[in-house]
């Protein structure tokens, strides 16, 4: 198969786990015998230093060209400190979902068995945890009308959906369950927001084309806490932009290291792959960050360009490394292996 | 001292556990000579039932008239099938919250050391967790203009907040910060909503009055990993209604059982207090929910009176109550004790 990937590797650590990435996807093309290509694409703040925009018009046509994206991570300490900045790294994040269209968002949440003692939570807590997040990903209250009174003493933040935007990304949620363990959470505030109760309108008539597939409700703040008492009751969740921000991060520290755990971005047309993980500037240049969720961002890419064995011939490489202990530091803190060392052993291993 | 308090029992499990707190508060009458008058109003599903609105005029009344008012819990299966219908009992409770302009939600959050075993995080995890959330009550996407297109493939929901709104909660929690770890966490999403860059311009400026209290930023979810990962690194967390309904869920699952905390509303003229828990339908009449939330509701009012050490001895008597594994089923599976009997030895212990 041939694919034009386009790498965007952004700021902090992001770079480098990329370039981890890149090292497994090559052993891919040589193993099964595929043809990818690779171009670079500036992103976030070293956009901003350079062009003084964080996603620059070359960006995105590079974007809009290639098949894939890989993305690295975003934000830097220096404009961290003031998140009211108009311009802001992560604004080229949000821009490049909206422009791409990706909107659904998938993050896995599942528990590496030689991780549980990671895990802040007891081991009979998370046993058996493996359930996996669908994120509305251009909607809500990310893109509604903005608004400020001119004395600056009032904002406001508009949530919206429409029928379509909820759809569309409840038809994957489904073929999701389907083929996983036949049940869907839509988690939403439906006694409060008329924005919730649209979305289980909507879902509700969708629910009929999947007769295999069990559909339940959760308000978002039982969902917040089930997520803690009771993980492994979830399969497929399927909720909006802003509650999939917090419960997927809540979810990703079900796993203890964010470092291990990937995620996709699909849209009708591009689809993007990134570690759920931040851009760690305090790590940048060390090589010691995790590569990781990044190597298994490009499992979930391999697979939704349908090389599913290919997929899974990385994610296996993955397991090995974990139980053969080449990991970085963060699992293992007396571990000699560097970021480099770990996606090389990966990437020997497809 | 002299006060009237309204007891709102409202559905499910509420007026079971609201009568122990009348029982303890009778004791606390007795022991430190105080005079306490107790008026029944109806709300929720209870006051739908009868009048058709979850909160009737007259229940609005017999609170304005009022000290302090001592609230059951809301909801019941009945109504729980629909949460689209536009009367539900819920609306009742976020009725009385703005009527009464109880801006201030107010849900301490901490571990009772007999009772270690029971919360799914790990024991070095939540050592030491004792934080408090400052939930703003009355502004937010809960009551912003709510809009659907006339085709009903359209809803929205405006999330809107003042500076005023903002800062009379801002130093209420810097207030409590002051008389605690001198820590307070603003948790918002400033990196995309305006109404969060207000929050944090309007609570960086009030910090200025507060030079011993020390203010950082969390974004909502990194605030929700951090609870997770190390809830122990919390003191006073600020934040906006909806955000706050979420963490404060989450931050309940710590301590394992829902059944243990108490909040307070606290407006500028009124002030309302309940248990965290919900209304627990399937356990209704059963003489088993747990009545200590509901109990240390009544700790937190005395206080809010100024009456401490009265708050302290119904503490006290709660801890004795645990000690002595005089507990409700939820918390020791064998127990032969119900709501009733756990209330009375709360209350004989005063
Ligand atoms: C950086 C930020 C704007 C972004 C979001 O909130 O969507 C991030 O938290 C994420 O989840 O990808
Ligand atoms: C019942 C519901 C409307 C309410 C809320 O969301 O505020 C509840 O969850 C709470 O936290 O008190």
């Amino acid at each position: 198969m041939d694919l034009k990937i386009t790498l965007l590797g952004g700021d902090g650590i992001g770079p480098e786990v990329l370039a981890q990435s890149v090292k497994c996807l090559q052993a891919v093309e040589e193993t099964f015998n595929h043809h990818f290509t690779y171009t670079e694409g500036l992103i976030g703040a070293v956009a901003m230093d350079k062009y003084g925009s964080p996603l620059p018009e070359e960006t995105i046509n590079l974007c809009k060209e290639s098949d894939a994206i890989l993305f690295g991570t975003i934000g830097t300490l220096k404009y961290d400190d003031n998140p009211s900045a108009r311009v802001r790294p992560e604004q080229g994040l949000l821009q490049l979902r909206r422009e791409l269209e990706l909107f659904t968002n998938i993050r896995p949440v599942r528990i590496f068995p030689t991780l549980v003692a990671k895990s802040p939570l007891k081991k009979h807590v998370i046993f058996g945890t493996d359930f996996v997040i669908y994120r509305e990903l251009t909607g809500g209250i990310y893109f509604g009308e903005k608004q400020w009174s001119e004395d600056g003493t009032y904002a406001s933040d508009l949530c919206e959906y429409s029928e379509k935007e909820i759809s569309r990304i409840a038809h994957l949620a489904f073929k999701a369950a389907k083929s996983r363990k036949k049940k869907l959470t839509l988690v939403d505030k439906a006694n409060v927001l008329e924005t919730s109760r649209l979305w289980r309108k909507v879902v509700t008539r969708i629910a009929e084309s999947y007769p295999e597939v069990k559909l339940d409700f959760l308000f978002v703040d039982n969902a917040a806490m089930q997520m803690m008492l009771n993980p492994n009751q979830f399969d497929v969740i399927l909720t909006e932009n802003m509650f999939g921000d917090i419960l997927s991060d809540q979810g990703s520290a079900i796993c203890g290291s964010k470092g291990l755990l990937p995620s996709a971005s699909i849209g009708a047309e591009h689809a993007m792959f990134e570690p759920f993980h931040g851009s760690y500037p305090q790590a940048t240049g060390k090589d010691i960050a995790n590569p990781v969720a990044s190597i298994l961002s490009t499992a979930m890419m391999l697979s939704h360009f349908g090389m599913h064995e290919e997929s899974r011939a990385v994610v296996i490489a993955v397991h090995k490394s974990m139980r053969k202990n080449v990991v970085t530091k963060d699992l293992n803190a007396n571990s000699r292996y560097g970021t480099s060392e770990v996606g090389a052993f990966i990437a020997d291993n497809i």
